[in-house]
């Protein structure tokens, strides 16, 4: 089966496996395991901030932040199309008390500022209106084809919330795909916002864990809320060995990833009955419709499995494809022929 | 000075005061104030609804409806321009962990089913999607300028909302203003809503007090509710008998409020510089724009209240003037006078 | 039927209903009542502090202040037989993420230093434990029979809770009992609390309302808060006029209460089969036990109701009876003979 | 040093490792890893649950159990020395709205009925009092010295809560423990609560995580929870492996950390200076008091310290001694040696 359903799906290599079995230990909950402690230091300096904490998920991670950064009854501003508000069960209202507002989500995954400055109550002495909390932004941004925020904008957008007294946390799963494709380090990147947090797994293949970084009172709080929720684990030494191996030696690889989506892309856009823009395809992921005559989504992914190809239905009527360490370059040319296959039985 | 910034200005009717200084009173939190107890029936059955609950506020009636109807990390599919999302603080999600999603409205406040579908989970068996546990509609709909909601419209959501084994909530403050405007009783309007909220200030002019009604069932948790949010009072009866003249003798004199507000977008029709459509006024509220060259909302308002007349700013450009029983006739022409005054002084 | 269930019943006096009738009114959500701001500006200065807002109840006083002074996850630190405990449905945990934890209450109504002290966590860097967030005191004390917080006491835990940064909150629903009892004036009893709630209603007659009292930067939190909780009212002038005699004017006469409630201990005190201390009954409530062979308390309440004289069941085997506005001192004696009269024919 | 701090510490087997190296693999949140769907099949059976959910610790197991039993402003019956109620940061108040009411813990561990009766409403339709939600009890019980909780009190807790329409939920963080000394069948104990949460750590070894097991709709809503939370992760396997190993093969040998409790328990209890009750030491807990004159808790922890034998303060004037697969018996010798060796050098 080639899987490129998600990049989740990445297996740890044999140096994690190996990193596993021979990781110094200790109970992470007393603070006493020296390699979840130095993955933690080397992970918040590979994003620049001065703390970082391990955790189980990148949604209890981006859960965690909102907790740190927004009162009750305040307004999370982060946009329509992101994974936050989509995909994490609506964690901050029901944990932190905080309000969803959706922003409309640009085509190239921004928000625009005027959409947020609309989000700010006319008047915040006003008690009818919940105040605003945090911005939030993704970046690469999974729903808009794994695009990289511009750096430009990212220093708008952190002047514009900051004009305003809110803090930005970047869920930047997948950031390090956006620091290899933009030629920016992440450090750089994360700059721009006052918390990020990252996957160890996805494109970086550990089996389990996500960074959230910031300023060191900011972490030790989340570490306060990452206890409560049930994010504190024993000897995470065991997941944070393979989460070192993932940051020190899995960064450059996702430049292959990358190459990989321009190829499929590019083979896919050759595919008559396949409706997909190779240009948009900057990172790991590569959205495209299905145009053929009387071949639904739900029908193309099947046979498509059928066939040993699995990818995702992804809404408005996209479907996802995204490349990882799991898919090989002969890979994606099989994959390219699979669909073309599906869509030429399906006339 | 004429007050248009809303219909919640309204005072008491000497027959409220009169009826105030000699209500039979109890404690209501025991229950025992007969004042309270007659207006919760009385008012139960102007909706056609089992049961219902005397609040001190209608976001309280909202907020203890959406706690009832809605379990922690559940969604509120909610109009983007209902007073529910923008004007209530989002208790809802700090007092009940439940996540606002808030839906596209339609000109003619109504919310598309295609968008509600589109709010459903694709797979509700996926825990990553909060799922959905509540649709509400406003009615008459305030920013939508005192629109009323249509019967074939509202019987269709109710439709939908069932399918979707999913309770409908009206936030029906201004209800009766819909009865009057379109000659259908509330009753059969609220029979398309499992619950309802309904104020007693606004347009019928008692100085405090909204209902909730429902099934007895969902009133009795409702009514646990309004003693946690504390808004369980103690000799209530003494607005409550100001909310029983309200119910009994206010309704059908709304009719003038409307024919004032029709009457005063058609003078503001005729002046230069203002953009107004009578045609859309079909209730209290009158929204327009103020087109005339060099003159921002913020000088109009300014310049029409030296001149004692009180409005709104209302978003988007928009300002809102609202009649009521303390808005004459002469007054409606004292006001397009103003407003005319005001924009030629800006030339 | 001589009511001594509470003192909650008091009806509003003939001053009150007259006031009710003449007050100036606005839209009090719009800051623009001037009876309810009047008020506001007296109750502050009645209990010694910078600022106040006008409350449906003293349930939704208590939880606003706790969601003011207390974080999520933080702990409320309460009487275990306090009336915040108690009586006000858990709102603090539901609608703030609190936590409660409950302090053994002294015979006296106070909570032990070391107890308090107990509470707080053994290592505040350590996740695992909640933090503490406010102190909670209760004066008069309800469930301890209406006793007045010792002055001496008051000024020592408030140097306690100050030297953990604790802020303290006083559930003053009857505080000017106390002031009329220890003859120390309310605002030297509130110096004591960071803020401090007390009740119109009750003994002071007035027919709904609260009064939240703090510094300026605490209330306007609150008043948020009141908002979202849905205890924001349009013409609250109605009910504050009654208010505002309540407070001008009911104060002193809490000494005839006392004095009835003492009357009615004595006399309690020489019937055979009733236990009561009457040293223990220094302002309005008095609690006893039915020790009468054979006597069960429903059976007791039972049958003083038929008699016309209505008590309640107060837990831990007593019996409370509270004395107010409407119990004349003919019906002290009317009382005692009541309950003479159950005792003698139970035997 | 040896490390009787807790059984927390313990470090995963050689099995355990290897297994975790050759565990087959896939996304976990996408139900899809094999190695953790077999774990918690398995440990569904151990404890005689028809589902089970891994959980990434013990404090998500039992948030998710409460989040899942107890609606919003329902109270969670718990003993006040239980790990839920002192170690878990008040987490079901944050996310779930439920009210904690501690009842005090027996000598033995147990809730008392009468205790438990006391807390609940004594007029259930009365919206002042927050309703009872469920009824917690911890086996064995760690702050009472790893008590095992009496199979007919159990049962008889079981029917007193199904009684009130209550679910039990049972903290079974060493439920192994209380099997293994006890000769009775987890599943046999488990029979008792509606669900129990159990450790794979612990005494049993594993790096990782928790299980949380009851009826199949109970483990379906729980694992919407755990998503949440941010408990759902990726190739899971890697620790799951580990806990099947420790779920298979580590039961057994918890006698020996019993034998060696015991035999620590006796041996203090020969040095002059500490006072220890061998009887009441069933499990791998052992609560011993410094008695030795002018020897405090915290002198006396660090000198053992800086001997090698690390120990923990454990509240009341305890200090806690856990055994577990890392103490050997000739550590437990070591560590009597050490502690007299201390009490001798404070004389």
């Amino acid at each position: 089966m080639i899987e490129m359903r998600s990049d989740t799906f990445t297996l740890p290599t044999e140096r994690m496996v190996s990193a596993m079995t021979q990781a110094a230990l200790g109970d992470d909950v007393y603070g006493e395991d020296p390699t979840a402690n130095r993955l933690e230091q080397l992970a918040a300096e590979s994003v620049g901030k001065p703390a970082a904490c391990l955790m189980p998920s990148g949604t209890m991670a981006n859960l965690a932040a909102l907790l740190v950064h927004v009162e009750r009854g305040r307004k999370i501003l982060v946009g329509n199309e992101s994974d936050i508000y989509l995909y994490e069960a609506g964690g901050a209202s029901v944990c932190g008390g905080a309000v969803y507002e959706p922003i409309p989500t640009q085509p190239n995954g921004t928000l625009a500022l005027d959409d947020l400055a609309a989000a700010l109550p006319p008047d915040p002495d006003d008690p009818q209106f919940a105040l605003p909390g945090v911005v939030c932004v993704e970046n690469t941004h999974n729903r808009m084809g794994g695009q990289v925020l511009d750096q430009a904008y990212l220093a708008e957008l952190r002047r514009f919330a900051s004009g305003h007294g809110l803090p930005v946390h970047m869920d930047g799963a997948r950031i390090f795909n956006a620091a290899v494709a933009s030629g920016v380090p992440a450090a750089q990147i994360a700059a721009h916002a006052d918390s990020v947090q990252f996957c160890l797994s996805k494109g970086l293949s550990a089996p389990v864990g996500s960074i959230l970084a910031g300023e060191v009172g900011f972490v030790a709080k989340a570490r306060r809320f990452r206890k409560m929720l049930g994010g504190g684990t024993r000897q995470a030494g065991v997941f944070a060995a393979a989460g070192l191996v993932a940051l020190t030696s899995m960064v450059d690889r996702l430049a292959e990833d990358h190459q990989h989506a321009a190829r499929l892309a590019e083979g896919l856009a050759e595919v008559d009955g396949i409706d997909v823009d190779p240009k948009s395809v900057t990172t790991n992921i590569v959205l495209f419709r299905v145009t053929a005559n009387g071949l639904d989504d739900e029908h193309f992914l099947h046979a498509a499995t059928q066939r040993g190809l699995a990818m995702s239905e992804f809404g408005h009527g996209r479907i996802r494809a995204v490349t990882h360490r799991g898919v090989s370059s002969a890979d994606v040319s099989a994959a390219v022929a699979i669909v073309a296959d599906v869509v030429r039985e399906a006339r």
